[in-house]
């Protein structure tokens, strides 16, 4: 028999009556008096294939196949009597003229279907036979598409696909390392990158003009469910940028992605939204813009207030609120908002419910009429709404209630999950204060370029420089991350400054940088994508491992292969290491 | 001033009388009284910018930029009096009208030029100073361009890019490892993959169906200037494949890129060479077949001979010549040449020049007239030619021979270097003797399938079982390998038996590939292919730090950030080590 004419899932009406030869597996088959019946899977589809006794040598083989055996199969393609319709071939069959079993299989530990429910553990330890299940290797489909398109996009646009190395040096930019000893200069460590940022920056000091990567990125930390400790951004950067033109650009390539991905057109220039405006409206740096349900500040009404706790807020913080809209919340539900806000420091939720006999309220006692209507009318509230207070200092009112937003939103199920809400988040502050360390630290890196307007007040007033960054968000997920650059060796000194990173530090951290900075470096800027975040979106699942081929725990060990593992005692030796 | 309009090296005749803006560094600039001359570059080329005194403010700026200034430069493109035929934008010339200076720069270390003399160390240090290098530059464009037609390609032809895990597990595929020692799981290491191998094979099984990776792979290896401890390979694996159109697709993929990345146009299918005649005729694996002077077997004519250095050898090796076309050597040249053969471990080289009074040769005297007249037949020598024989074990002739054929071409300057001699190497043995470890070994690796009609032979007489297994070859240069796997766990087995591989030890190193076998492996193969040497082959540079942004030295050190570097205890301790 001669190979593939056809993946089974292109099998359409189109070939009746024409001859093909599939190459697949067996997902199902059954024994149906005389005619076996065998789906065949491969990574395009499944198409139904008819064994009858014309053929007894084909009907000997079919007889002895069992589940995930490896078939070629050479038939005729006949339309279906009882049209499929769950099935991209449902309307078609293959009558079987030969057969050839390519490899037997073991039953599997798990059905390879999409509705199995199976262990996580076992799936991960059986990852190969995992891959077969049909989401999960459309993902990787989709992850490969997507990654075709971008670097289409990116190719066209000029930008240099360039590899950065993995066995680099320990970068200061937070998250702890992953280290890999060396041999040859023993008691030296390299650190696997958690990004290329200084590495790109110093192309564009090359002259390389217009940087990309899919660049493998490295963080041991403590993982979460949406955490690997290895991961993929799509890393760009040019020379000569303009700020408003780069986002554009990087538009351009969100739209191609949905369009070349998803078939779904969407919408540019996206919006754009100050970091300030995002807190106060929504208590977040990547608001969720797919429902209103702004966050009202009630502060000036409530400032003079006999009710102490609003009055006292207000001179420290503020008194603030989000307003659910026609929901009724029994004295049960409200306690369970109460303890949600927690999570988030705020001590408590004050409420008050709008009903057709007046409202209700265990803190309309505190407040006067006036008060109470301000609050009304600031709120917008209409007759059947809950509206939920928390007052605090500014950041514990605006994450609470942040979150309180978003999780009412979901409750009420008012997300349109259709919607593909894209903005810009712009103008975030340059530092933020770390109260533990007591000190300045850079709210993205510390080679952000500072609004032209702010450098003088980088000495005096740092906390509020803002910051040529720009975040890319959608549906209330941070895609991409970006900023200008600095390019000059006074201000990134200064900056090195304002986070009180002393000259020996700096220079001992970034001193092939700062040097680099003197040598005719062009201004510069550019963003990441978080690659696996953004094919979950396109993916629309919830679990960043069903877009990756093998993933590891949430220990970070890979269950398949049972890494990592103990090495042997020369190895150590080799390296002048000794376990503890 | 607004954006960029073309870069340097775009600006040619057609321009002639446009406003062009262009963006780049200072790489020349002389003051030929009133008239500022600036040569500005960019990564696509040099244009020589005019400043006259028609644009006083533009003069002023020019007569303050020193070299590698950056600089935005607005002015009209004029035709060139003086044509500098050495250059791409050399018939024209942009007359400013306006000039920013950018960003200044401090003396550079050395001059960035391709012809500037300048200690590697130095370049290596300043590397984001050697990348604006014309030609390092362009070199990095060359790979990134290969690397698009390679995806474009392998896109095409339905294969998917996967992503494989860099914290890997330790394979045991002859090199060292580079481990990463585990946090969470202290005691632990990860290792960092020398290929994708096993977990490629694994995605077939998967049904994954064709995969592809440019993938990162670590070796730490006490490293020689052509080798760095991370490379990079074009890594290929299909399923249901059919080895000679799976070689077909591939050289359809190499046909494509050297059209594309350098305008050459190269004929398929390639000649396949049967690795036997392979070492026969030009004593390797891989030869280069731009000139012909093959070796030729002398043990037939000399097995009799009194001359008991031949004879000798014919019974347990062979002798064997090349016959080094109307050269002339003197005693101290064919001296040299038996000090170079003597690398290779042959005891001695054998020498019969030819010359119009007739033969001159050290050993004439111990053979018969008909025993010297069978060697120069059989060489086929012709007057002034010279016929150098090596006597030893097959092994030793053969190398020996094959280095001294490459050698002797080089010094004789017949090799033609516009010729692009591409082969398969094909019937590799599957395993090779390893005289230190009495065992025998994998040639290529332990998952490659013997040819059908040699499976019987695995256990009686493994050194005899031929592989399916390619090598692709250009001008004496592997540029990638490749096998089909195999897919039956009982074959697996026998090959981990025929390499003395117990059964605990199999399970540990690849259970899970052992595992993956038993539940329905398709027929699968691959390839990868050096993609650092392809690329140094298209860039026609003999350094792989030439294609590579950021190498390593010979000791694994990247000069500019100083990795590998110490790290602090509280790093150590976070993993439990300890340096010795």
């Amino acid at each position: 028999m001669s190979k593939r004419t056809h993946y089974c899932g292109e099998v359409n009406e189109e070939l009746i009556d024409s001859n093909v030869i599939l190459e697949g597996w067996v997902a199902k088959r059954r024994d149906l008096g005389g005619l076996i019946f065998i789906d065949v899977r491969d990574r395009e589809g499944i198409v139904q294939v008819v064994v009858g006794n014309d053929y007894p040598e084909a009907l000997e083989i079919a007889d002895s196949l069992r589940s995930e055996y490896v078939v070629r199969v050479k038939g005729e393609v006949k339309p279906r009597k009882d049209v499929n319709k769950d099935l991209k071939t449902g309307k078609i069959e293959v009558i079987a003229q030969q057969i050839e079993c390519l490899n037997t299989s073991k039953t599997p530990p798990f059905y390879i279907t999409d509705d199995a429910d199976v262990d996580d553990n076992i799936r991960l330890k059986y990852r190969y036979l995992d891959i077969r299940r049909p989401k999960l290797i459309n993902n990787l489909m989709l992850r490969s598409k997507t990654a075709k398109v971008i670097r289409d996009y990116l190719d066209e646009n000029g930008f240099l696909e360039i590899e950065t190395p993995i066995l680099a040096k320990s970068t200061p930019e937070g998250a702890r390392d992953y280290l890999v000893p060396s041999r040859v200069n023993s008691g030296s460590f390299y650190a696997l990158p958690q990004s290329p940022q200084i590495l790109k920056q110093l192309l564009m000091v090359g002259g390389a003009d217009r940087y990309y990567q899919i660049a493998r990125c490295f963080r041991d930390e403590d993982l979460r469910a949406d955490r690997q400790p290895e991961f993929t951004q799509v890393d760009i950067e040019m020379s000569f940028p303009q700020m408003n033109s780069f986002m554009e650009l990087m538009e351009g390539m969100v739209k191609d992605i949905f369009n070349k991905v998803k078939k779904v057109s969407i919408d540019t220039p996206f919006r754009k939204i100050e970091y300030r405006e995002a807190m106060n409206k929504y208590g977040s740096d990547k608001p969720d813009l797919r429902f209103d349900m702004e966050i009202i500040d009630l502060t000036n009404i409530v400032k003079a207030s006999e009710f102490k706790v609003f009055s006292q807020a207000a001179k420290t913080g503020s008194v603030r609120a989000v307003a659910a809209p026609a929901a009724h919340y029994s004295r049960k539900e409200i306690d369970r908002l109460t303890e949600f806000v927690k999570k988030y420091k705020a001590k408590g939720l004050a409420w008050i419910s709008i009903k057709e006999e007046g409202i209700k309220s265990p803190i309309a006692k505190f407040l006067t009429e006036e008060e109470i209507n301000g609050i009304i009318k600031e709120a917008g509230a209409k007759c059947g709404d809950t509206i939920f207070i928390v007052a605090d200092t500014d950041k514990v009112v605006l994450q609470s209630l942040g979150n309180l937003r978003l999780q009412l939103a979901k409750e009420l199920g008012i997300i349109d999950e259709s919607k593909l809400e894209f903005a810009w988040v712009v103008n975030f502050p340059l530092f933020e204060y770390d109260e533990e360390e007591k000190r300045y630290v850079a709210a993205h890196h510390p080679f952000t370029q500072p609004n032209e307007e702010d450098i003088k007040m980088l000495t005096e007033s740092p906390g509020k420089v803002r910051a040529q960054a720009y975040d890319l968000i959608l549906n209330g997920v941070e895609i991409a991350g970006g900023s200008i650059r600095i390019h000059n060796q006074e201000i990134q000194s200064k900056i090195f400054d304002a986070i009180s990173l002393s000259k020996d530090e700096a220079k001992e951290k970034f001193g092939f940088l700062l040097d680099a900075l003197q040598y005719g470096a062009p201004p510069h800027g550019g963003i990441a994508f978080g690659f696996d975040r953004l094919v979950m979106l396109l993916a629309a699942t919830d679990s960043i491992r069903e877009v990756i081929a093998f993933p590891k725990t949430t220990s970070a060990t890979d269950l398949m292969t049972e890494a990592p593992a103990g090495v042997s005692q020369s190895q150590l030796d080799e390296l002048k290491l000794k376990t503890k």
